[in-house]
């Protein structure tokens, strides 16, 4: 049908196929860019260089979400450490390494993995390259920095225990990770088969849970490195709280930092020296833009859920309104309602906006496709032409 | 007339009258699925068999409503007689059989009340399939697990008082009741009889107020039942609380619940224990959720309610800054002006869009109700068409 | 020309004219329904009963704003005389004696204002009529309620001084007359003459400062009459706050109201016995709502006027990128660019929707006054009918 | 072609030459007048009198941008100046006189700069004119008073050191020039090269850190002048506040600034005397507005930025649901989600919507523009008029 070549007229531009080995066709390409809306990357079409892995491969998309995975326990791991010494000397080291090599091994996938060409929007498999691309950029120096175990080396190389203050803020390097979890998020939040409502919720607890966690750990760290420790905001509560359990130290740091955070500020811990008092200060400035973030997130939320409702209500009122101001007959004002509510239910009125903004060609492509059958058994239409029963279908 | 026929051509679909006594006609069933927004389901078309139930019966939903008000009394006095043990055992042990005589009630009522069809839309009253429906739900197994009254039970077999503790938690399952309110909101929510801002408003207090019951009455829990009674949030301020009045001890509790929710925090009462530190951290967490909400709400209510004053502001402007740009004509410009307000007051702009969106065929026969009579009489047009007349006066 | 009686048909439905007495025209009941849309009353049009008011008679009006002023006096009076039994035996008694006599007399005038009926859309001027709607109504009770000066009457029959107690509360039925503050705020929102941004403001703003003193002086009241006064919370740091001067109590009570309801809650005042725990729960929570209120109204103001600021960036945006994507030569771009700003400076879009939704007639009816002078002197046209002029300009 | 004149022809009312040397074109105005949305002004057009400077001359405007930053200095060294008296007569004296004569310099500037006329739209560069308009205003004795150092002059004419009191509060006169500042941002907010939600967020957190600025050192200003140092809110807890470090005193000011705005309320420092509760008051109903304010606007970036997303979404929902319904073939289905996230890859749905809104002889040119070339090489068009291309293709 010409329909058909019509539709795809606007599209050929896109499905340029290149005779080198080195450049893929685009069609893969162009939805390897959009995987996020639920279609399935067909992977048949693409032949990339030996050892060169897609982007988009399945089990390498495993693997990112088993590093997110990782990249949590680092976000909990990297600043409890920096606070409570004696568990960065303990049994959390072991895991730490751990989870160390597994990053430091995608460091090395990454030279072997595929990358887009932003400029050609074609995938490029070129060892070379790809490995050039990478070592080139701030990313890399971050990649790495961010997983040398640098307490393991140090102990390796003078013998010695650390003496956790150097390293415990090395470890926050590894906080660059983090920025898988917003990669993640970003593309959840685009993926249909995710709700839109639970991946704003989740990413928004997640952000709250760290930004408690983080600014916890540090206020303990701040009172575990004060000189005198009476001057300290849990100093002047506890008094040996350097020689308490782990356990109770973290239950005050939490329990100070959500106090603070949700501004109901009980008053029975505060910042007690200058620089317990300037890093309240930058964590209660901070506050404001969270809480305000997560008002503004939460209102735009609602504000989406409850458009169709009361769109609903207001539709309904409208044809109850007018029927009564007009005096028509119960059954036409009960069809009315009928109708109403049955493209609600089905939804139709979006539906019809969404199709609308799709090009004639497909339109017709989908009337053809819905009532040539029917149509064409018709006696009526028998030997008239497919162009004039789609239109008046339409 | 030809446009009445054409009027239900989209609908004779959903009227498929099935001649088995098991399925009833769709017709009703369409009207069931949607009784909240006004409509008044015509029982005449219908024929359950004998000791079957409509979900729509107008008893059935007034027994509905009257569960949902001892509901309320669950939510309250669940975590009531948690936190408060000398009230459980006294005056309102009698209460709770009463209520819990009830909903046994109507779990076997349940079995006696047809279902709809989620794939075929039509109403099932088989005896046997709504039994093993119900059955093999989880919601059976919690339906039956929170009307037990294992209190009861326990005194009559071991010929003891129970010791509150497990029976406490156990009364927490009658919690699994509040859907009911949920799903009433959900109802009225959609029900124009009643205004969206009130049932919304009601929701959020409802809400907020169960919050701040369950929240005080379990830090009076983690007080009453703490080792060392001066240990804790209310101890440290009333030496000798397990002994004072339940009152006092209810008063203190909320009054915490309602310092923390707002965030407030004077700091009079606070956590003094680890135990009451982690619960108040959740509560605290689970509060910045529920303000967000709130104000998510009442942001989305008032950006709604604005809207029309805003719109005319706006309209009324455009008309006079157009009059005076263009020096129209003092008669000219009121002309504009009262058109516009106008249609303000009789909301017409928003009918007109409404209308627009029902099917041509509905809309003629709107105009044909409208204006046959008059135009029929009219000399000019004696003798056209009625087609053509409802088309001029559109 | 035709397209002015055209232009009238709509309207001559509201011009009936009544040659009873009794009735008068609608045309000016029309505009009296609507002034607060910035148009004049023509009163030439206008013959009420004699010893009758319009009640948009331009005099009635500035009495009626004159008694508003009144109205903010008694809102902040009323609970200060409560709480504060001094000052309402000493000089503010004169003060309300002399309010108290303005409202008896706008009740009196009220007997002379013509009413507008509902269901006619007519302005009744008969007395009977008029005062006979207003007595049968509990308003007219509620107002003399909140007219009638108790602590004076009381004095003159018993020769006592009031006790304070009892004739605080009767004297909150003043509250009553806040009303017209409402109703003043409802007009003034619609009312073009002034910003909507600074009319919403000035309403939160009345809100939050009625709230505070209420709540500030309701609490003090407490204070003052709890009878260990060490045991409250103004007596627990002030020990002879009773004989202190009215100022110190004051400054108290609203640093208290202010404190509580911004939720700072620095804990240096909270409440100490079980009446004022109540109390304070209560406000708390009005304040969660309140808190909402506020900030969802400012939500709405801004999103309200960040919509054109965004929608011209976007559109330029829109341009420069398809200017750049297509390569469009620099003096097409500055075209685009160019047009696109002088809408935006001129408003025009707006106006060009806002027109849109006025009938054809009046549209025709502007079209001909701002072209066809220009039209008529052209050669071209000479001997050209009107209406196709008006309809090529378009 | 006739399209390009028609095009022109809104326009040329705007562009009238005059011939005196007076008032120079408007093609130059009208860009000034909407320079922020990123249009580079031709300088070459414009000829103004000798030693006038055109208010959009770019040197002039980095002079202006050079004055903001001195003004951010002005807006810390104010409040701070008239707390900490110590730094306002040590180091910071000499800073001030520097920026002092900076401000001196931009008024006589002022002097030299064209003004635009608000009535004529025209560039007025007459020195008499120009200097008439800015000595009549307010504004210029705005600016002198802001800028005269005051206590240097003091200190001449009397030789004597100042005391402090008066001088710091006519320090204040110099937060006047924050003007600057809310113009600069105003400006911004339209520039496209700007991002909105960056430019709006910095003004947000420039409000909010001079408000915290500003109180605090309000706050310590009281303390310093009170009769008795240990009767104020840092008094009753730093002994010898006033012989301590500038240092301390800030930060427990700023500290207690932010507690206060931020709600958190510790409750370590609170108001003790009356007149710092008086202005805790103040502050506190301020910042009620404050955090309102900064709410509402993080909304309506998030819902503005949210909008694309949840569209997307929404559409390519519907296409799926759409496609299941009734059973399209799989190729169809991709074609169709295919085709909807290009669209809104490449923005396209809102690049048509403004596109709609150019006049039609615009959006021919740019046909012309894009389509000539192609068309008029094929060989089926040739002879065809380029009107009936455009039309084609469009």
């Amino acid at each position: 049908m010409s329909s058909w070549s019509e539709t795809r007229s606007p599209l050929p531009l896109l499905f340029r196929r290149h005779s080198s080995g080195e450049i893929k066709n685009l069609a893969s390409v162009s939805s390897s860019l959009l995987p996020a809306f639920g279609t399935v990357v067909d992977e048949g079409h693409l032949r990339l260089k030996k050892y060169v892995i897609a982007p988009y491969d399945y089990r390498y998309r495993w693997w990112q979400t088993f590093l997110v995975v990782l990249v949590v326990y680092s976000a909990w791991a990297s600043p409890f450490e920096l606070a409570f010494r004696k568990a960065a000397t303990g049994s959390l080291l072991i895991v730490d390494l751990v989870v160390d090599f597994f990053f430091a091994a995608d460091i090395i996938f990454t030279f072997f993995v595929a990358y887009l060409d932003k400029s050609t929007y074609l995938l490029v498999d070129d060892h070379k390259k790809i490995a050039l691309r990478y070592v080139t950029r701030l990313w890399f120096t971050m990649d790495v920095a961010s997983t040398l175990p640098f307490q393991f080396i140090y102990r390796i190389f003078t013998g010695q225990l650390h003496d956790g203050r150097v390293f415990g803020f090395l470890n926050l390097l590894r906080l660059w990770r983090l920025r898988r979890v917003g990669e993640l998020f970003t593309r959840l939040e685009k993926d249909i088969r995710f709700t839109y409502f639970i991946t704003r919720l989740s990413k928004l607890i997640c952000v709250t849970l760290f930004a408690v966690h983080s600014a916890g750990c540090f206020y303990f760290y701040l009172a575990a490195h004060h000189k005198i420790p009476e001057n300290t905001w849990i100093g002047s509560q506890v008094n040996d709280f350097k020689h308490r359990s782990i356990w109770l130290g973290y239950t005050y740091s939490i329990y100070w930092s959500i106090v603070t955070l949700t501004t109901v500020g009980y008053g029975d811990l505060h910042a007690v020296n200058t620089g317990e008092k300037v890093f309240n200060m930058l964590y209660m400035l901070f506050n404001i833009g969270l809480t305000a973030y997560i008002i503004g997130n939460m209102t735009n939320l609602i504000v989406h859920s409850a458009v169709r409702t009361l769109f609903m209500r207001n539709a309904i009122n409208e044809i109850l309104r007018y029927g009564s101001k007009n005096r028509l007959p119960e059954g036409l004002r009960e069809q009315m309602l009928a109708h109403m509510q049955l493209r609600f239910k089905t939804a139709e009125l979006q539906q019809e906006e969404v199709l609308e903004d799709l090009p004639k060609a497909i339109r017709s492509s989908i009337s053809q496709h819905l009532f040539r059958g029917t149509v064409e058994k018709t006696y009526l239409f028998q030997g008239v032409s497919v162009d004039l029963i789609a239109q008046m279908v339409k």
